[in-house]
């Protein structure tokens, strides 16, 4: 037995899970958000009850030492020595990390230099690192990458068509996110198949304000929608994804933009937001498309479209596909969205049910029991994966 | 009985082909090249003998001139008067023209407005049309556009998922391209499948140096893999097709060109030429391939698997596809390039037989008898359309 604790760390926030493992037990949660701002708040669930404190939290090392403080003191443990592991989430492994890796001081300086694929979200994490360090130096630390998982696409899927001299270079390929949960739900989704993973070919979609769908065969992810950033594939909450490389140039010059500020807009003020004008969440845009709002129908369907033809395109990839997976926030809760993107799916084998697709957040079969291609709901579950690792590589 | 002129107007280039219509007999063609630079060369079929002439051409005025005097002096015509219209090809009509259109001057006014989207293209077109008309001006004169057969694209496949009012206020949108083209293949399909146009889901793929994909549902074009310009959509000879829109400002960095400067290597150094590093011409990359160059290999396959995944994304965008047409000078001529498109679509009924896949330049089935979806080599006629076009709206 033994406790990890499993840490997400944002540039102004902390989300932590602390299991006990191997059961996997979730013996609490919470997030510290505003750090380093006025007001930052801590969050925590004690006996499954949520506290919540206000307070000034100049920096992630504070953040740190008050959440270990808050473990010992509310009894959730006994001491510090209790932790057997920290498992980090970092955004960007490069092409050097196709599987995690325990944290060494040479390793800190690998994710350093790969700050630079990611500028908004490496920095984050190894701050988060960095503050555990200094508390507790002595417990084994393991880095889960979200890029990880995709290392296994072959040359023909992760390659632009770009110079070739970019890739050379520049490290310019497609490197894929959203890689844990995608190795979550596919591990998952063969235990709820009954089937081995090495046998299977699965297309799973991570539909949450980020969004990615990526094809498995065999366990490995051969191709991905996301591509050497967050930005591109399908649409987003407030990403385009994928648009004509013209448009960049064109958009700076009509509207006076530099091209940093032009991404800016195509990260921030694009996607459902984009469209619709008014929302990225898509409750809302579902809420106002209920009542006839033709804009926030228009997201709807550029939303669910893109995924839709990403379905056709990647059991092209396959030859074929064995079943579907939705996963995240919209993938797990909307009915609507998922109907919309299986619609009409039949010429592939895909027969879903929509009496059964009325689920909401939990593991469920939605294709009628004859169907060739199975539909599955499969709620994510990154922070066990990175809990998984830790026990992995810490011992 | 009349002849027909259609002309094709480059920045240094006039092609025209002359047809008896409506037999649709080509009566001569032939291309003048390197106008207004030294050394312009005219080239033209007299009685299907080729003759070759190098002079001077200072501008496309002289180029219809020469051209003209040519037809008469060869005695292809009797006289100037039996030219009863002529048809030009334009590249972009921007959302004002969904079908070619008789040009006046106020259609040359609006012609002029749309370069903006076409800087490249359509001031050449229109240069051509004005030579023209300077030189017959009682000659009806037709504009076809690249662009047309796509303005049936519903909304949600043609919104980027951009804010909105870059739509609204800058026209941005995808166009689509090679409609002339793609439009010719699906009609031509249902005449050799003997069915309905209107009953009929067809995937057509435009393989050339420039290369797109249309999903053409009852006629219409319902998407296409082509976008505000030619250069979005599958890989090509020299264009790079979709990548991560953060590229730019990240090559740009990295390199330290300029936006501009950044679109001009997407447009003209990318693609196979990139990926190869040696050529943008498919023959020398399968050449070269099959002596074992691993680069060369490598962009047949990123090349081929592009397509073969908007092969399944289009059949997903239509519920299904009846037919696969492969068109232009590499889906005519390929029968490797066919092969790796079409390898493990069985999955989508698309059977399809190696041995009538050898098939070079001409139209034929290449599906097995049973398969359900059939597949077919059709050469391209852009500028039968042109005339016929021309006919239809000279009247």
């Amino acid at each position: 037995m033994s406790k990890i604790i499993a840490i997400n760390a944002g540039s102004s926030s902390l989300k932590f899970q602390l299991f006990e493992m191997p059961s996997e037990e979730v013996v609490t949660k919470g997030l510290v958000e505003r750090i380093g701002l006025d007001n930052a708040i801590f969050n925590i669930s004690v006996n499954g009850e949520k506290q919540t404190e206000v307070t000034e939290i100049p920096d992630h090392s504070v953040a740190v030492k008050i959440l270990l403080d808050k473990l010992t003191k509310t009894g959730i443990i006994k001491s510090l020595d209790e932790i057997d592991g920290i498992g980090h989430r970092v955004v960007h492994g490069g092409e050097e990390f196709s599987d995690s890796v325990l944290i060494t001081d040479e390793i800190l300086m690998k994710l350093d230099k790969l700050a630079e694929l990611a500028p908004l979200h490496n920095p984050a994490n190894i701050t988060g690192i960095k503050a555990f360090k200094a508390v507790l130096p002595n417990v084994p630390a393991v880095a889960v990458f979200d890029t990880a998982f995709h290392q296994t696409m072959p040359e023909k899927s992760f390659l632009y068509s770009l110079p070739y001299e970019y890739y050379e270079k520049y490290g310019i390929r497609k490197y894929g996110f959203h890689g844990t949960s995608h190795k979550y739900v596919s591990e998952r989704a063969a235990e709820l198949l009954g089937r081995p993973l090495e046998q299977l070919r699965l297309i799973s979609c991570h539909l949450g304000n980020g969004a990615s769908i990526a094809a498995i065969e065999g366990g490995k992810s051969i191709d991905t929608s996301m591509g050497f950033t967050p930005l591109a594939g399908v649409a987003m909450g407030t990403r385009s994804g994928n648009i004509d490389p013209s448009l960049m140039p064109y958009i700076m010059e009509k509207t006076g933009q530099t091209a940093d500020e032009v991404l800016d807009v195509l990260n921030k003020k694009s996607g459902i937001l984009g469209i619709s004008g008014f929302s990225s969440d898509l409750r809302d845009i579902e809420a106002e498309a209920g009542k006839g709002n033709e804009r926030a129908e228009l997201a709807l369907e550029v939303f669910a479209s893109r995924i839709h033809k990403y379905i056709g395109s990647y059991a092209a990839r396959m030859y074929g596909v064995d079943a579907i997976i939705f996963t995240a926030g919209i993938g797990e809760n909307s009915d609507t969205i998922r109907a919309r993107v299986l619609r009409g799916l039949e010429f592939m084998g895909i027969y879903w049910d929509p009496a059964l697709n009325q689920v909401r957040g939990e593991e469920a079969f939605i294709n009628y029991p004859h169907s060739p291609v199975k539909v599955i709901i499969i709620p994510t579950n990154e922070e066990v994966m990175i809990a998984r690792d830790a026990v992995r590589l810490a011992q």
